[in-house]
């Protein structure tokens, strides 16, 4: 078969001209172009332009204009995936020349990744791959359809009389369920983990944490005229939290997974670390695992919903009842860190043990991709 | 329960400040504007532009200033999906307040979707919907894993003993396994027509038809930084038509689908009609549907390749099999409609019965959208 195709190939190196379709073409320029000692030069043709910068999570700066190409190179960077756009006389615009874009709530951004050190998790690397499917689950208790993401480990098709663990891993606000598949890298992270023998092979389910939506902007009824952004309802009032089991009644009776608290982990960034907090606590026989990625680590004292009432004393149940790994993370400049201190101060006091990782910055999905890739490997051993 | 959750929701209505996360913001303006009588009104925010215009496959034009903010409304637009860019002094642009966009071999564009009539197909509907994967399979004929889409419909997690036929739906030259979901809404027309009653549960499976490469931009170890373009090898030298028995065996293993003739279907647009029409009848126990939309219907005559040997002797054997639709599908303005005609010629000739469906227009996703809805009903009936 291999002689076969060696004569195929060699045949007929045909160059059609797909010329009618009129949305073919893009740019002849490079950019970004990632050079050998990991600085990055953006180009950008704009011939009429008086003013062209770089913006991005990286220094960037005024480009420099010559026969109507405009350029910057950065400093070297450092391993990391960055996003950036140009700003044409005042105006935002994405790189023309780049077709990779990730959506953060309403705003999109060119991305690219520096290789080396952590960063190359977050590539797609020449390893087996998990399968990724955007699945619509039923709410008895919300009362319709929703979607959620879920990541099957390489192997999981063929290993038929293999069961899984899970790992529910929940996004923050004004995030969906395509939220960390998107910037989170999950996919290449577990890959990577998984293949490298770093995480044992597991699910991740991401669910859409604004609990008075069904999908992700464009996945609704609503489509493309629903503009992204902070949800008014669902979101922090416990009706999200309260669900959950719907969540897990159809993960599991749909995968091959284990059904036991052992084999369950959840986690969450921002929103979703708060959501983690209370589901984990508020239904205490469910997670081993608990992972609060710069969580909004806040209490209410005595809200009318159950999710939310003595809840002290329900985390202290928490605890009484076991936990495997109690995670919490957070960088110094975060706007919650303080929250996250407060709460490390309970867990003292009662001592009730749990792990702590802190490290510098703050908000950002670079956090959550670090935590992420710290966290998946502690689970189910 | 329902009780206890409204107790919830009307507790904590939270509008947290989430600021910290520098990519959030977007625009306050609202871009595009679909008005009642569906025109549509586009803004764009560039107080310094001296020039804008709105490109797109409809009418459009220059835009009027007023304020910083530039403003075209078009005449009233039939029902379609609809592809648009800005032009601001020349650099075309995408509209910053609108996510909504797709990528189309190396060009991304803004899209919005006009209501009613065919379109009504190419939304979110309320309807029950399926889930859509992107799987690793092996290829041991080509040697390596390579990534598909599968869409799977509506019901197929609980209805554990129902079997499923499969349509196999192939790209374009340039395009990639995720082509027919993004351009071609597959899900969405899918979603509907079963909805409807119009359409048979059924599975679709989408491949990557460039036999050299393993998947779609961004999803390969060259990862971000490749340019996304038309492949030098493995596209039309009868590689992939080989490997295609390796797909169906990985489909037929690992889904609950029908393992016959009767429920098997493959169709393409353009390059993917070409290798429909080679795999079927190279192949011609395997499939009783076939389509060809805007297909290169070409033969080659005495390739050394297998696929491509004695070709109308294989596709009068494909005939003498028989086939129960060959349903071939071009438009008036297409530039591969010359290779259509002389294909229906030489089945005419033959007496092979075909299905012919011929509209405006030429090499457009319009068009391959339309095939997809008008083709997939008459499907396994």
């Amino acid at each position: 078969m291999k002689r076969l195709l060696t004569f195929c190939t060699a045949m007929l190196i045909t160059s059609m001209a797909f010329a009618q379709q009129a949305l073919w073409g893009g740019s002849k320029i490079i950019s970004p172009e990632i050079n050998d000692d990991n600085s990055v030069t953006f180009r950008l043709h704009a011939p009429k332009a008086v003013k062209v910068q770089v913006i991005g999570d990286f220094a960037g700066g005024e480009m420099v204009e010559k026969d109507g190409i405009w350029e910057f190179t950065t400093a070297p960077l450092a391993p990391e995936l960055y996003s950036y756009s140009f700003v044409v006389d005042g105006l935002v615009v994405r790189d023309p020349s780049n077709v990779y874009m990730i959506r953060d709530v309403a705003t999109v951004t060119n991305v690219f990744i520096i290789g080396g050190d952590r960063a190359d998790l977050y590539k797609v690397q020449d390893v087996p791959h998990g399968s990724v499917s955007k699945v619509w689950y039923n709410s008895p208790t919300l009362g319709f359809d929703r979607r959620l993401t879920v990541y099957t480990p390489a192997g999981y098709e063929k290993n038929r009389k293999q069961k899984y663990p899970v790992l529910y891993l929940l996004h923050g606000a004004g995030g969906d369920e395509e939220a960390w598949m998107d910037l989170g890298r999950t996919s290449q992270i577990l890959d990577n983990l998984i293949a490298q023998g770093k995480a044992e092979p597991m699910l991740v389910v991401m669910t859409n944490g604004n609990a008075g939506e069904k999908a992700a902007p464009g996945q609704c009824p609503d489509g493309f005229e629903r503009i992204p952004g902070f949800q008014q309802r669902g979101m922090m009032e416990g009706s999200f939290e309260m669900h959950f089991p719907d969540v897990i009644k159809f993960v599991e009776s749909n995968y091959r997974v284990y059904k036991d608290k052992k084999h369950r982990a959840i986690a969450g960034l921002s929103m979703g670390g708060y959501h983690s907090l209370h589901i984990s606590k508020y239904y205490p026989d469910l997670f081993d695992y608990v992972g609060l990625f710069s969580a909004a680590a806040r209490f209410h004292e005595n809200s009318e919903c159950p999710v939310y009432q003595d809840e002290k004393a329900q985390l202290d149940r928490q605890f009484a009842k076991g936990v495997k790994l109690y995670w919490i993370a957070i960088g110094r400049e975060d706007f919650l860190y303080d929250e996250n201190v407060k709460l490390r101060q309970y867990l003292d006091e009662k001592g009730h043990p749990y792990e702590y990782y802190e490290n510098g910055e703050g908000h950002i999905w670079k956090n959550w991709r670090i935590y992420l890739s710290e966290f998946a490997p502690k689970l189910f051993k």
